[in-house]
């Protein structure tokens, strides 16, 4: 597997300012936050970090503040993926001038196609950078792209790529799709989308996890991955279900304005609460009811850090 | 109902140089070609345009050709919704800068959600670009978006914008969600997606078409539209009957890679093929099976025009 792209990843937040610019010193403290709390990395510019909300100028802007704080950058993968092939290469481009590598690359999501039109989509991409050093993770999530990335596609881009197309975060909450594709490319750093499916994807012989939800599990996550990488299977299995419970509380909630809530009332910093439409944020009653499932499964951000 | 909104409308199609750039100058002759032979206006950068295949850079070179054309503004629409709202500002003002007030609104389409975050996406650009003169059309493309844009969101944004937003391009091509919006906003510019359905949305007090297959089967439709304004019922039904007929061959294939195909074909200009991943152009058994479709129901550009 490619260097450090295994382990607990967390798809990180993005804190906004009360102007909804990315509010760019609270975001390096909370990947910092993340990486010391149990992240072995983290995926800037996913879905859970509204990077589809943000214009190709204000990414560009997250990237460089990466880069500024001198974070590690090889446990650091940045969301590229955007409709416009001349965006993705922008971006792409942009995060290995950082010195960032691993990019986490979204297909065109608008037009619905089959294998061949994604083939072409990422073909012409990787052919346009034209850099040794990119590592693309394929980001499959069919709920929001409406298509999905089939074992034959991942297959293919890998065959044609095998030094430059190497893991794929697979959101399709589906394990058989996930198993399949640990099993069809050995060696492919395959990320579940969910804790929910880390030991089961790790002992299937893939990376990880890259989860939205681990902004606020990442402890428990890395129980999970610490006592896999310890052979300890009965401890693995017991922080597995732990970890699972507790995602399965937090995925019936709209999952960034949650994942936001929980690190406002964690900081006390109000304006973690901020988001871009189309999502808004909870409701009271949402996130009275959020809190009431916390304290029922006893999960909390200070005692699990 | 608004100005010249009403009537055949083409959602036209971005020809390509062999770089993949838009040929703006046989882009606008596309244009001008079609306003010349059966369409009320053109509806330039939709989906059919492969908008979102472009950077909003190369877009606003579109805008701005259209300007230097000096296309008829009042027959044109620019598609300026994009996932991030800074984007779909910066392509709305673009279009209002070269004076054309019509614009063709995309939610933002990556994230699914519901009429709430719907509503305040479209009402944060509107409130962003604070211009009096614009007129959106809202873009109710499920297929592509994943999500509807339902009757009770149009009557809300319609009731607080009522100068603003002042029709819908639906094409979600199911003709009771058109007749229900012409039903529930009197007066409203809806315009039925699919040329399918323009004179029953046409006799339900709607606007008319704005339709991918258009770029073809403008005369065709302009008969029904021209029949049915002479008030000539019988002609008008037969109109219909003949451009369902194209409609439904037509929609059988690849809706965009079909149209450049005809064209390709009609002008004898290789180039009309181009298309952007991850769309691809039809293959050689496909073309053939196009041609044999036309020719079986009578159907060309040279006899239509």
């Amino acid at each position: 597997m490619s260097g450090n792209l295994k382990g607990v990843w967390a798809a990180a937040l993005t804190p906004m300012r009360d102007d909804l610019g990315a509010d760019l010193d609270v975001m390096v403290a909370h990947h910092r936050w993340l990486l010391d709390g149990g992240c072995d990395g983290v995926a800037v510019l996913g879905t859970t970090g509204e990077a589809n909300s943000f214009s190709v100028v204000e990414r560009r802007a997250v990237i460089d503040a990466v880069a500024a704080a001198g974070l590690p950058l090889d446990r650091v993968m940045i969301g590229t993926g955007c409709c416009a092939a001349p965006d993705t290469v922008e971006l792409t481009r942009a995060a290995l001038a950082i010195g960032c590598a691993n990019v986490l690359m979204l297909p065109p999501f608008y037009y619905k196609v089959g294998d061949d039109g994604l083939f072409a989509a990422y073909d012409q991409v990787i052919q346009a950078v034209a850099d040794d050093r990119l590592k693309v993770i394929i980001y499959d999530f069919p709920k929001m792209t409406g298509m999905e990335i089939t074992t034959a596609l991942v297959e293919r881009l890998h065959a044609a790529y095998p030094q430059t197309v190497v893991g794929i975060k697979d959101s399709s909450g589906n394990w058989d799709d996930m198993r399949a594709v640990c099993e069809a490319v050995p060696g492919f750093a395959t990320f579940a989308g969910t804790e929910q499916y880390l030991l089961p994807t790790l002992r299937a012989g893939g990376a990880g996890c890259i989860s939205a939800t681990a902004n606020v599990t990442a402890a428990l996550c890395q129980q999970v991955y610490a006592a896999h990488l310890a052979g300890d299977a009965a401890q693995a299995d017991t922080a597995q279900d732990r970890a699972t419970a507790v995602r399965l509380m937090l995925q019936q909630y709209a999952a960034v304005p949650s994942l936001k809530e929980i690190m406002a009332e964690h900081t006390g910093r109000a304006g973690w609460r901020h988001l871009r439409p189309p999502l808004l944020a909870l409701d009271a009653a949402q996130a009275a009811a959020l809190r009431d499932d916390m304290v029922r499964l006893g999960f909390s951000l200070a005692a699990a850090a």
